[in-house]
Protein backbone atom coordinates (compact mmCIF):
# COMPACT_ATOMS: atom_id res chain seq x y z
CA UNK A 1 0.00 0.00 0.00
CA UNK A 2 0.95 3.34 -0.73
CA UNK A 3 2.05 5.48 2.06
CA UNK A 4 -0.48 8.55 1.66
CA UNK A 5 -0.23 11.94 3.95
CA UNK A 6 -2.76 13.29 5.59
CA UNK A 7 -3.98 16.97 5.44
CA UNK A 8 -2.85 19.02 7.92
CA UNK A 9 -5.61 21.64 9.49
CA UNK A 10 -3.82 25.23 10.07
CA UNK A 11 -6.78 26.79 11.59
CA UNK A 12 -10.46 26.17 11.57
CA UNK A 13 -14.05 28.77 11.90
CA UNK A 14 -17.33 28.40 12.91
CA UNK A 15 -19.14 30.05 10.39
CA UNK A 16 -22.46 29.44 11.11
CA UNK A 17 -24.03 27.16 13.52
CA UNK A 18 -27.45 26.64 15.03
CA UNK A 19 -27.04 24.48 17.66
CA UNK A 20 -28.04 21.44 17.92
CA UNK A 21 -28.48 21.06 14.72
CA UNK A 22 -25.95 22.55 11.87
CA UNK A 23 -22.40 23.80 12.46
CA UNK A 24 -20.37 24.81 9.22
CA UNK A 25 -16.35 25.31 9.71
CA UNK A 26 -14.23 26.91 7.33
CA UNK A 27 -11.34 24.77 7.52
CA UNK A 28 -7.75 26.35 6.09
CA UNK A 29 -5.49 23.57 5.01
CA UNK A 30 -1.88 22.12 3.87
CA UNK A 31 -1.69 19.77 1.56
CA UNK A 32 1.12 17.42 1.76
CA UNK A 33 2.56 19.08 -1.39
CA UNK A 34 3.04 22.14 1.01
CA UNK A 35 0.12 23.87 -1.22
CA UNK A 36 -2.15 26.23 1.13
CA UNK A 37 -6.18 25.77 0.58
CA UNK A 38 -7.79 28.90 1.64
CA UNK A 39 -11.14 27.21 2.35
CA UNK A 40 -12.93 23.83 2.86
CA UNK A 41 -15.91 23.09 4.38
CA UNK A 42 -16.93 21.23 7.22
CA UNK A 43 -20.79 20.50 8.10
CA UNK A 44 -21.30 19.20 11.50
CA UNK A 45 -24.59 17.44 12.15
CA UNK A 46 -25.86 15.19 14.43
CA UNK A 47 -24.94 11.46 15.00
CA UNK A 48 -27.28 9.05 14.63
CA UNK A 49 -28.65 5.56 14.76
CA UNK A 50 -30.89 4.05 12.02
CA UNK A 51 -32.10 -0.02 12.09
CA UNK A 52 -33.62 -2.44 9.89
CA UNK A 53 -35.95 -4.51 11.72
CA UNK A 54 -37.31 -7.51 10.74
CA UNK A 55 -40.38 -8.79 12.28
CA UNK A 56 -40.91 -12.12 14.15
CA UNK A 57 -42.91 -12.93 10.81
CA UNK A 58 -39.71 -12.07 8.96
CA UNK A 59 -41.66 -9.53 7.12
CA UNK A 60 -39.43 -5.94 7.35
CA UNK A 61 -40.69 -2.68 9.76
CA UNK A 62 -40.70 0.55 7.32
CA UNK A 63 -42.23 3.79 7.86
CA UNK A 64 -43.61 6.22 5.16
CA UNK A 65 -42.93 9.97 6.53
CA UNK A 66 -42.53 13.49 5.06
CA UNK A 67 -38.91 13.88 4.96
CA UNK A 68 -38.36 17.56 5.08
CA UNK A 69 -34.94 16.88 3.06
CA UNK A 70 -36.72 15.18 0.23
CA UNK A 71 -40.05 17.52 -0.11
CA UNK A 72 -41.76 14.48 -0.14
CA UNK A 73 -43.63 11.28 1.11
CA UNK A 74 -40.31 8.52 1.51
CA UNK A 75 -40.42 4.83 2.39
CA UNK A 76 -37.82 4.88 5.42
CA UNK A 77 -36.36 2.95 8.72
CA UNK A 78 -36.96 3.66 12.47
CA UNK A 79 -33.54 5.98 13.44
CA UNK A 80 -32.83 9.44 15.10
CA UNK A 81 -30.49 11.22 17.11
CA UNK A 82 -28.28 10.04 19.50
CA UNK A 83 -29.14 11.94 22.82
CA UNK A 84 -26.16 13.15 25.29
CA UNK A 85 -24.65 9.97 27.56
CA UNK A 86 -26.35 7.59 24.84
CA UNK A 87 -24.86 4.65 23.23
CA UNK A 88 -25.61 4.46 19.51
CA UNK A 89 -26.96 0.94 20.40
CA UNK A 90 -29.37 2.32 22.99
CA UNK A 91 -30.39 5.28 20.92
CA UNK A 92 -31.70 2.68 18.16
CA UNK A 93 -33.21 0.61 20.57
CA UNK A 94 -35.28 3.50 21.76
CA UNK A 95 -36.04 5.24 18.39
CA UNK A 96 -37.56 1.48 17.59
CA UNK A 97 -39.78 1.59 21.02
CA UNK A 98 -40.68 5.55 20.15
CA UNK A 99 -40.97 5.66 16.23
CA UNK A 100 -42.86 2.39 16.09
CA UNK A 101 -43.32 0.88 19.37
CA UNK A 102 -41.08 -2.41 18.82
CA UNK A 103 -38.55 -4.56 20.59
CA UNK A 104 -35.80 -6.33 19.39
CA UNK A 105 -34.49 -9.78 20.79
CA UNK A 106 -30.91 -8.95 18.95
CA UNK A 107 -29.50 -5.44 17.57
CA UNK A 108 -26.43 -6.45 15.80
CA UNK A 109 -24.10 -3.44 14.53
CA UNK A 110 -23.54 -3.03 9.85
CA UNK A 111 -21.54 -0.53 10.85
CA UNK A 112 -20.94 3.40 11.41
CA UNK A 113 -20.47 6.32 8.34
CA UNK A 114 -20.15 9.78 7.80
CA UNK A 115 -23.12 10.92 5.23
CA UNK A 116 -19.76 13.35 3.56
CA UNK A 117 -16.47 12.49 2.45
CA UNK A 118 -15.76 15.86 2.67
CA UNK A 119 -17.86 17.82 4.89
CA UNK A 120 -18.22 14.79 7.12
CA UNK A 121 -21.85 15.95 7.64
CA UNK A 122 -23.21 12.99 10.44
CA UNK A 123 -22.20 9.98 11.69
CA UNK A 124 -24.88 7.11 10.89
CA UNK A 125 -24.95 4.03 13.30
CA UNK A 126 -26.41 1.14 11.80
CA UNK A 127 -27.88 -1.97 12.90
CA UNK A 128 -30.02 -4.92 12.06
CA UNK A 129 -33.13 -5.63 14.74
CA UNK A 130 -34.32 -8.85 14.90
CA UNK A 131 -37.30 -10.73 16.54
CA UNK A 132 -38.96 -7.10 16.58
CA UNK A 133 -42.22 -7.05 17.98
CA UNK A 134 -44.82 -4.70 19.09
CA UNK A 135 -44.98 -3.57 22.32
CA UNK A 136 -46.17 -0.38 22.68
CA UNK A 137 -48.07 2.42 20.70
CA UNK A 138 -45.76 4.76 18.50
CA UNK A 139 -45.11 7.80 20.26
CA UNK A 140 -42.00 9.71 18.57
CA UNK A 141 -42.67 13.18 19.27
CA UNK A 142 -40.98 13.90 15.68
CA UNK A 143 -42.57 15.88 13.47
CA UNK A 144 -43.55 13.98 11.14
CA UNK A 145 -46.91 12.35 10.10
CA UNK A 146 -45.91 8.43 9.68
CA UNK A 147 -47.46 5.52 8.77
CA UNK A 148 -45.74 2.26 9.97
CA UNK A 149 -45.63 -0.63 6.83
CA UNK A 150 -44.78 -4.54 6.72
CA UNK A 151 -43.07 -5.86 3.65
CA UNK A 152 -42.07 -9.12 2.74
CA UNK A 153 -38.28 -9.52 1.88
CA UNK A 154 -38.99 -9.32 -1.91
CA UNK A 155 -40.83 -6.14 -1.37
CA UNK A 156 -38.01 -4.53 0.01
CA UNK A 157 -35.69 -5.93 -2.56
CA UNK A 158 -38.06 -4.21 -5.57
CA UNK A 159 -38.09 -1.05 -3.93
CA UNK A 160 -34.48 -1.00 -3.77
CA UNK A 161 -33.90 -2.37 -6.95
CA UNK A 162 -36.77 -0.03 -8.72
CA UNK A 163 -34.74 3.03 -7.17
CA UNK A 164 -38.11 3.48 -4.83
CA UNK A 165 -35.73 4.39 -2.06
CA UNK A 166 -34.83 8.40 -2.21
CA UNK A 167 -32.64 8.86 1.08
CA UNK A 168 -29.20 7.32 0.83
CA UNK A 169 -29.02 6.03 4.42
CA UNK A 170 -32.16 3.91 3.51
CA UNK A 171 -31.00 2.59 0.51
CA UNK A 172 -27.64 1.73 1.77
CA UNK A 173 -29.08 0.06 4.99
CA UNK A 174 -31.45 -2.04 3.22
CA UNK A 175 -28.97 -3.26 0.75
CA UNK A 176 -26.78 -4.18 3.41
CA UNK A 177 -29.16 -6.11 5.47
CA UNK A 178 -30.48 -7.78 2.03
CA UNK A 179 -26.61 -9.06 1.87
CA UNK A 180 -26.60 -10.80 4.61
CA UNK A 181 -29.99 -12.39 4.77
CA UNK A 182 -29.49 -16.11 3.82
CA UNK A 183 -31.36 -17.23 0.85
CA UNK A 184 -34.93 -18.97 1.97
CA UNK B 1 -51.62 3.69 2.43
CA UNK B 2 -52.50 6.26 4.85
CA UNK B 3 -52.61 9.62 3.06
CA UNK B 4 -49.65 11.73 4.38
CA UNK B 5 -49.65 15.36 4.25
CA UNK B 6 -46.21 17.57 3.34
CA UNK B 7 -45.24 19.91 5.00
CA UNK B 8 -45.70 24.06 3.74
CA UNK B 9 -42.93 26.16 3.70
CA UNK B 10 -43.67 29.14 4.56
CA UNK B 11 -40.54 31.48 3.97
CA UNK B 12 -36.68 30.17 3.10
CA UNK B 13 -33.87 32.11 4.24
CA UNK B 14 -30.12 31.66 3.34
CA UNK B 15 -28.12 32.10 6.73
CA UNK B 16 -24.55 30.88 5.03
CA UNK B 17 -23.22 30.42 1.49
CA UNK B 18 -19.73 29.76 -0.04
CA UNK B 19 -20.28 29.29 -3.74
CA UNK B 20 -20.34 26.32 -5.61
CA UNK B 21 -19.63 24.39 -2.12
CA UNK B 22 -22.47 25.07 0.88
CA UNK B 23 -25.77 27.05 1.10
CA UNK B 24 -27.22 26.89 4.18
CA UNK B 25 -31.09 27.44 4.14
CA UNK B 26 -33.26 28.12 7.04
CA UNK B 27 -36.96 27.24 5.98
CA UNK B 28 -40.20 28.65 8.21
CA UNK B 29 -42.47 25.66 8.19
CA UNK B 30 -46.30 25.12 8.60
CA UNK B 31 -47.09 21.23 9.28
CA UNK B 32 -50.41 19.74 8.25
CA UNK B 33 -51.42 20.53 12.37
CA UNK B 34 -51.04 23.83 11.59
CA UNK B 35 -48.28 24.10 13.84
CA UNK B 36 -45.46 26.60 12.78
CA UNK B 37 -42.04 25.18 13.10
CA UNK B 38 -39.67 28.62 13.17
CA UNK B 39 -36.75 27.37 12.15
CA UNK B 40 -35.87 24.13 10.00
CA UNK B 41 -32.96 23.69 8.45
CA UNK B 42 -31.74 22.30 4.73
CA UNK B 43 -27.98 22.53 3.66
CA UNK B 44 -27.30 22.01 0.09
CA UNK B 45 -24.56 20.48 -1.18
CA UNK B 46 -23.06 19.84 -4.94
CA UNK B 47 -24.73 16.63 -6.80
CA UNK B 48 -22.53 14.02 -7.65
CA UNK B 49 -22.03 10.47 -9.08
CA UNK B 50 -19.92 7.93 -8.04
CA UNK B 51 -19.16 4.36 -9.67
CA UNK B 52 -18.36 1.01 -8.60
CA UNK B 53 -16.20 0.35 -11.39
CA UNK B 54 -15.60 -3.91 -12.35
CA UNK B 55 -12.71 -4.36 -14.19
CA UNK B 56 -12.64 -7.00 -17.39
CA UNK B 57 -10.83 -9.50 -15.14
CA UNK B 58 -13.86 -9.13 -12.11
CA UNK B 59 -12.12 -7.25 -9.77
CA UNK B 60 -13.42 -4.26 -8.65
CA UNK B 61 -11.55 -0.70 -8.86
CA UNK B 62 -11.74 0.99 -5.57
CA UNK B 63 -8.85 4.27 -4.52
CA UNK B 64 -7.56 4.52 -1.55
CA UNK B 65 -7.28 8.18 -0.37
CA UNK B 66 -7.66 11.25 2.40
CA UNK B 67 -10.86 12.42 2.36
CA UNK B 68 -11.15 15.53 5.10
CA UNK B 69 -14.76 14.73 6.16
CA UNK B 70 -13.44 11.43 7.56
CA UNK B 71 -9.89 13.17 8.78
CA UNK B 72 -8.61 9.97 7.66
CA UNK B 73 -7.41 7.77 4.42
CA UNK B 74 -10.40 5.71 3.04
CA UNK B 75 -11.26 3.36 0.71
CA UNK B 76 -13.70 4.53 -1.30
CA UNK B 77 -14.72 4.45 -5.09
CA UNK B 78 -14.87 6.90 -7.89
CA UNK B 79 -17.47 9.73 -8.27
CA UNK B 80 -17.41 13.66 -8.22
CA UNK B 81 -19.49 16.61 -8.56
CA UNK B 82 -21.53 17.00 -11.61
CA UNK B 83 -20.55 20.01 -14.19
CA UNK B 84 -23.04 22.46 -15.52
CA UNK B 85 -24.86 21.14 -18.54
CA UNK B 86 -23.91 17.53 -17.76
CA UNK B 87 -25.97 14.33 -17.21
CA UNK B 88 -25.22 12.18 -13.81
CA UNK B 89 -24.17 9.56 -15.93
CA UNK B 90 -21.59 11.31 -18.37
CA UNK B 91 -19.98 13.05 -14.97
CA UNK B 92 -19.81 9.50 -14.11
CA UNK B 93 -17.85 8.75 -17.13
CA UNK B 94 -15.79 11.53 -17.06
CA UNK B 95 -15.26 10.93 -13.46
CA UNK B 96 -13.97 7.72 -13.84
CA UNK B 97 -11.44 8.24 -16.64
CA UNK B 98 -10.45 11.56 -15.06
CA UNK B 99 -9.83 9.88 -11.06
CA UNK B 100 -8.60 6.66 -12.53
CA UNK B 101 -7.81 6.45 -16.61
CA UNK B 102 -10.16 3.57 -17.00
CA UNK B 103 -13.15 3.44 -19.65
CA UNK B 104 -16.40 1.08 -19.36
CA UNK B 105 -17.74 -1.33 -21.38
CA UNK B 106 -21.42 -0.48 -19.88
CA UNK B 107 -22.83 2.13 -17.55
CA UNK B 108 -25.96 1.29 -15.59
CA UNK B 109 -28.08 3.46 -12.70
CA UNK B 110 -28.22 2.26 -9.20
CA UNK B 111 -30.08 4.75 -8.07
CA UNK B 112 -29.83 8.64 -6.65
CA UNK B 113 -30.50 9.42 -3.27
CA UNK B 114 -30.13 12.34 -1.17
CA UNK B 115 -27.55 12.62 1.64
CA UNK B 116 -29.61 13.65 4.30
CA UNK B 117 -33.56 13.17 4.57
CA UNK B 118 -33.70 16.57 6.59
CA UNK B 119 -31.35 18.30 5.33
CA UNK B 120 -31.48 17.24 1.83
CA UNK B 121 -26.97 17.49 1.24
CA UNK B 122 -26.22 16.52 -1.95
CA UNK B 123 -27.86 14.14 -4.51
CA UNK B 124 -25.78 11.09 -5.37
CA UNK B 125 -26.14 9.03 -8.41
CA UNK B 126 -25.06 5.82 -8.24
CA UNK B 127 -23.75 3.52 -11.06
CA UNK B 128 -22.25 -0.04 -11.84
CA UNK B 129 -19.54 0.54 -14.70
CA UNK B 130 -18.96 -3.33 -16.49
CA UNK B 131 -16.10 -3.92 -18.21
CA UNK B 132 -13.16 -1.31 -17.04
CA UNK B 133 -10.40 -1.43 -18.36
CA UNK B 134 -7.24 1.35 -18.56
CA UNK B 135 -7.09 3.73 -21.46
CA UNK B 136 -4.80 6.72 -19.78
CA UNK B 137 -3.35 7.98 -16.75
CA UNK B 138 -5.11 8.88 -14.20
CA UNK B 139 -5.51 12.85 -14.18
CA UNK B 140 -8.15 14.16 -11.46
CA UNK B 141 -6.80 17.44 -10.97
CA UNK B 142 -8.18 16.54 -7.51
CA UNK B 143 -6.83 17.90 -4.13
CA UNK B 144 -6.06 14.10 -2.19
CA UNK B 145 -3.01 11.90 -3.42
CA UNK B 146 -4.77 8.57 -3.89
CA UNK B 147 -3.89 4.97 -4.74
CA UNK B 148 -5.77 3.00 -7.27
CA UNK B 149 -6.71 -0.62 -5.63
CA UNK B 150 -7.85 -3.54 -7.21
CA UNK B 151 -10.28 -6.04 -4.68
CA UNK B 152 -12.03 -9.30 -5.53
CA UNK B 153 -16.12 -9.53 -5.06
CA UNK B 154 -14.62 -11.70 -1.66
CA UNK B 155 -12.30 -8.96 -0.61
CA UNK B 156 -15.27 -5.95 -1.29
CA UNK B 157 -17.36 -8.20 0.88
CA UNK B 158 -15.27 -8.23 3.80
CA UNK B 159 -14.18 -4.41 3.61
CA UNK B 160 -17.98 -4.05 3.82
CA UNK B 161 -18.68 -6.81 6.32
CA UNK B 162 -15.79 -5.47 8.28
CA UNK B 163 -17.27 -2.27 8.71
CA UNK B 164 -13.74 -1.06 6.64
CA UNK B 165 -15.60 1.92 4.62
CA UNK B 166 -16.66 4.76 6.50
CA UNK B 167 -18.44 6.92 4.25
CA UNK B 168 -21.50 6.02 3.82
CA UNK B 169 -21.95 6.44 0.01
CA UNK B 170 -19.33 4.16 -0.89
CA UNK B 171 -20.83 1.39 1.68
CA UNK B 172 -23.73 1.90 0.03
CA UNK B 173 -22.88 1.31 -3.05
CA UNK B 174 -20.45 -1.50 -2.27
CA UNK B 175 -23.60 -2.96 -0.89
CA UNK B 176 -26.16 -2.90 -3.70
CA UNK B 177 -23.68 -3.65 -6.28
CA UNK B 178 -22.79 -6.77 -4.13
CA UNK B 179 -26.42 -7.91 -4.29
CA UNK B 180 -26.91 -7.45 -8.02
CA UNK B 181 -23.79 -9.96 -8.33
CA UNK B 182 -24.55 -13.39 -9.16
CA UNK B 183 -22.65 -16.24 -7.38
CA UNK B 184 -20.03 -17.51 -8.81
Amino acid sequence: MKDLRLWKTLSSREVYASPPWVRVIDDRIELPTGRIVESFHRVLLPDYSMLFPILEDGRVLAIRSYRHGAGEIVIGFPGGGIDAGETPVEAARRELLEETGHSATAIEPLGAYITGANIRGAKCHMFVAKGCRQVAEPDSGDLEEQELVRYSKAEIEAILKEHRFHVLAHAAIAARALLDWKPE
